[in-house]
């Protein structure tokens, strides 16, 4: 397959120290979710630690992986049991689907199965919120709620905003929220190879990576390996953010080999259609490549269809003006034809076309900020309020909606972006490029979005799309990717935590048991990313015998608090806690039985 | 001098891109405040930016370097023309301020160059809060305030929490802050080479890097580098936190090549005193070693004086106990001897002590929480009521006082602990570690730190502890370091800027018009880390041409928004915001001079 004439490595295999296992689920129990399970040492005597798991797969040691067939289409007999779909021809692969100029050769094998599309009966609704709203709890929620339900316990405590986390999630939950727009669950019914998810308030935090080659560097195979490496560490959705040749092939290798969804934002493949000439944009060759890569089973579309022609000038006198692709594009077109754009004009058109396959909107923001200075303005609230409207009429058509949301906003002004989001779009799920809460460390942006990413996750929003350190300077290479996705699962982890989420602390606790027990093992293994935090720990003390020292790398073996703590602890088990109430009942007088300090010497001495 | 016989190298040079500039300040303009000063390309028409620079001498190019004779001691001069202080002979250097063993060989050489300590005359207060409340304006302020002040501008904007920043900083409102004990100017009169820097909640947010060996890694010529390193990067205040071997000489040869503050925690010196055996501390042999560091120059201590025994049995149930090395160590001591602890029995005398040195209290939080479950529990908040107690004391001699805090706190229970500290402790300065906000990603700490450091830095915190990747796993390296100062720098500066200080977007806007103008160099050189941008960008675009290039690595020649909103805005200055105008008052009818569409076309096709 690859143009550059390499094989393609994909990185396949257990996350070190974890074992993927499924569990059972659905009405009739055939329904197969996977998590990431940590076994403990024994030691521990704790039960085996079980986490959300993206990663398709490829980190079952027992699956046998083979790209050029694709992974299970598992979700293709849920899909054809509904009876509301039929297969169909499918639009002809031309030329130009692949190519921005005539005399660009075809470089790149086409995958080498072919799948006939399927399309919604009559053009009825086939997406999951028609569903939802009949009443009709799909295999995809049942999946859903088993995968999200993780073990909940009763250590809530949280500031929740008015989110609405569930106790126990039940796929009527799940049926609830989809059905009221508060969650989606990109499923096109031509990406059965999909693992259903959800995003929303009252969900776990999700977050994205984006993909794609680029006119100036990386190669097809790259572009496959990255969905794999990025769900591996924990993107929920990746976006092909392709342009230039080999867009539509590209992408089929990757939707084929994908357990996640796929987001892609049509204008830029569309864009290559005309040359790269934003005025030449049709309706006609927009919705023609919608349809295209909704045959090839396209979870999400990024439209900027609120850069309204009268928003325009509202950002001429910004610091940064419109720094989305998408939105300088359809802006400019805009101003070419003095008219409001197709993509608002046949808003109603592209849903009756997504819910025919069931394609959910990710309502772009081509006219968020930039930079600090531009945060909050009046360009990027105008075309918030008209996301809000679209939202509505999507939802008339069934079509699931999400909000993007910037950007760039120091931390004082992220709190107004959530709440205006909320009330302006009815509480469809917000999905955020960070935000970036200085603008003042290029090399350091999944550090500077992370912080806002955080606090706005906290604050309600359902998916944040990560930034890499390679943000603004370059493209990111395989370690900024990981940089990138464990950063924002930092930040979607600790959204949670400070949400109340009930099942979220239950790792922290793992990971902070096992710290004070000195279990060093138990920590790499539970850790985000072992393979760094077992890397880190060696630098320092490379023997295997310091992954069981009862101490750590820190202070080494005299000067440790922890090991203090168990002493005090010790202390305690042997009648000092009702010494110590004792001692307070009588004010403040020292209580001192000769045999305990005694004790605590010898202790001390060990 | 080096044990490990290698040559000390010091990192020298200016930041690559700035210079570094003094500016003459005070009231007789002898002052020379440093700045880091960057020039920008011609073609943006806009001054220098100047920004607060931590470097010290070691970034000015025209500045001979020597570490064998220390940096230039300016401060000298202004503490005895204050006719206060009176030079002595000092406690003699035993072999016990170096060794934790008898047989251990003294293998680092002592500073070429011996200083007679100074101190108060007749024990009289000389710390800058004594003169503040007398109404002096020292030097010390008058730098500060020439320091603080940057380029003020009206574009001031955020929520303050109570915070009082001044549009413009005064040498008077510096002397009014500490004498309310809101600020501290760590200013040990032993340690005149430091350039005067304020820790407060109406200041510049600052960080703090620690450095030390240990006894298991580590060289002495590495701990110089290393406080150079980590403030040519940033760090504000350097805390020496080693152990072992060659304490004493190696902290000499760090505060006399040191422009910053340097902390301790004068226990984990006291403690390898007894050989590592915490019941045989006494309050002599630690007031010995109060004296021993004072008299080098040390400008605050931690002094863990909060943990009293009756709150030690309330760490017992927690999930990691007592995390803190010196909080161990007391707990150890008070439960071992049934007493309370010699630092809160002595508190007075100590007081007594560091006045006349003029040392600053950092009272330490021997009981924050060291995990998620952990925080803002019974024994934390009881200990900082008691850290409020004594720094009224601490007042009532004169000595500055600033309180440590967490630590590990989910983001929801951020907020608390800061309103609980301003509360409780009469508005002294916050100096917390991270806090982190989850425990799941070992090898990622100065991130998840850095969410809670930027939001407890909003909030009212003064000085942020910075945490390196290899927190919980091993000892920093150079990377390391460099690592945490900058994450902890963007988590400081995104506080000021959220705080609304009046000087912090300003370098915002200087990288966002550098930005959108493509001005590719002016981006690297106002970046916190000129040296990352730069290999970030030179990684997807090596060729010198690309750095003038009028688009980004990212997307190419062709694609770019930058690009596109660049021909909006010359659209715009062709009368489109009039026309704007037009159109929203007539309501949204289509507004279309055929002469502007056809400029349009013009701009978009060069």
């Amino acid at each position: 397959m690859p143009k550059d004439n390499e094989d393609i490595i994909i990185s396949t295999g257990p996350i070190p120290g974890s074992k993927k296992t499924y569990v059972n689920a659905g009405k009739d129990g055939t329904l197969r979710v996977p998590f990431r399970e940590v076994a403990l040492e024994e030691s521990a005597n704790e039960p085996p630690v079980r986490l959300y798991d993206t990663s398709g797969p490829y980190t079952d040691g027992d699956a046998s992986i083979d790209v050029y067939k694709g992974i299970a289409r598992t979700r293709g007999a849920w899909i054809r049991a509904r009876g509301d779909v039929e297969e169909y021809e499918g639009r002809e692969i031309r030329p130009e689907d692949n190519h921005s100029t005539e005399d660009a050769v075809d470089t790149c094998p086409v995958f080498p199965i072919t799948n006939r599309p399927l399309r919604a009966k009559d053009g009825v609704a086939v997406t999951q919120m028609a569903y939802a709203r009949r009443g009709v709890i799909t295999p995809e929620m049942e999946f859903i709620a088993a995968r999200e339900n993780l073990g909940r316990s009763e250590q809530r405590d949280g500031e929740p905003f008015g989110a609405n986390i569930p106790e126990v999630m039940t796929a009527e939950f799940v049926r609830k929220e989809v059905a009221e727009g508060r969650a989606i669950i990109p499923s096109n019914i031509n990406h059965p190879e999909s693992e259903p998810m959800a995003i929303g308030r009252n969900f776990l935090v999700k977050i994205n990576a984006n993909i794609g080659n680029s006119a100036v560097s990386s190669s097809v195979s790259e572009e496959v390996e990255k969905m794999v490496w990025s769900t591996r560490w924990g993107a929920d959705t990746v976006m092909d953010l392709s342009t230039g040749n080999d867009i539509h092939t590209t992408r089929e290798w990757i939707i084929r080999n994908s357990a996640s969804p796929i987001g892609t934002v049509p204008i830029y493949q569309a864009l290559e259609k005309t040359g790269g000439v934003a005025e030449d944009l049709t309706w006609e060759l927009f919705r023609d490549t919608l349809i295209e890569q909704a045959e090839q089973g396209v979870d999400y579309f990024t439209i900027h269809a609120g850069v309204l022609l009268r928003y325009v000038p509202m950002t001429a006198k910004r610091v940064t003006g419109i720094v989305s692709r998408g939105g300088s594009i359809m802006a400019k077109w805009c101003l070419a034809h003095h008219k409001e754009s197709f993509l608002y004009t046949h808003f109603e058109e592209m849903c009756e076309l997504m819910k025919t396959y069931d394609v959910a909107f990710s309502l772009g923001d081509g006219l968020r900020p930039g930079c600090q200075a531009d945060a909050n303005d009046e360009a990027q609230f105008a075309e918030l309020e008209t996301l809000g409207e679209l939202t509505k009429i999507a939802w008339k058509h069934d079509v699931q909606v999400m909000i993007e949301g910037p950007g760039h906003v120091p931390m004082h002004k992220i709190k107004e972006n959530m709440d205006l989001q909320l009330e302006t779009c009815h509480e469809a799920p917000f999905y955020t490029l960070g935000p970036l809460v200085t603008d003042t460390a290029p090399g350091y942006d999944h550090i500077t979005s992370a912080i806002g990413a955080a606090m706005i996750g906290w604050f309600g929003t359902a998916m944040l799309c990560y930034v890499t350190p390679k943000e603004h300077l370059g493209l990111p290479n395989r370690k900024d990717v990981k940089d990138g996705v464990i950063t924002y699962k930092i930040a979607a982890h600790a959204a949670d935590l400070a949400k109340g989420h009930p099942a979220a602390r239950l790792w922290d606790d793992a990971v902070s048991r096992a710290r004070f027990d000195f279990r060093w093992r138990d920590q790499f293994k539970l850790a985000m990313d072992p393979e760094t935090a077992e890397d880190f720990h060696d630098q320092t003390l490379p023997a295997e015998g310091a992954k069981v020292a009862h101490f750590c790398s820190m202070c080494g073996p005299k000067f440790c608090s922890m090991k203090i703590t168990q002493e005090i602890r010790d202390f305690a088990d042997k009648g000092m806690l009702d010494m110590s109430d004792k001692f307070r009942e009588t004010g403040a007088e020292i209580y001192q039985p000769a045999d305990e300090i005694e004790a605590a010497k010898v202790d001390a001495a060990d």
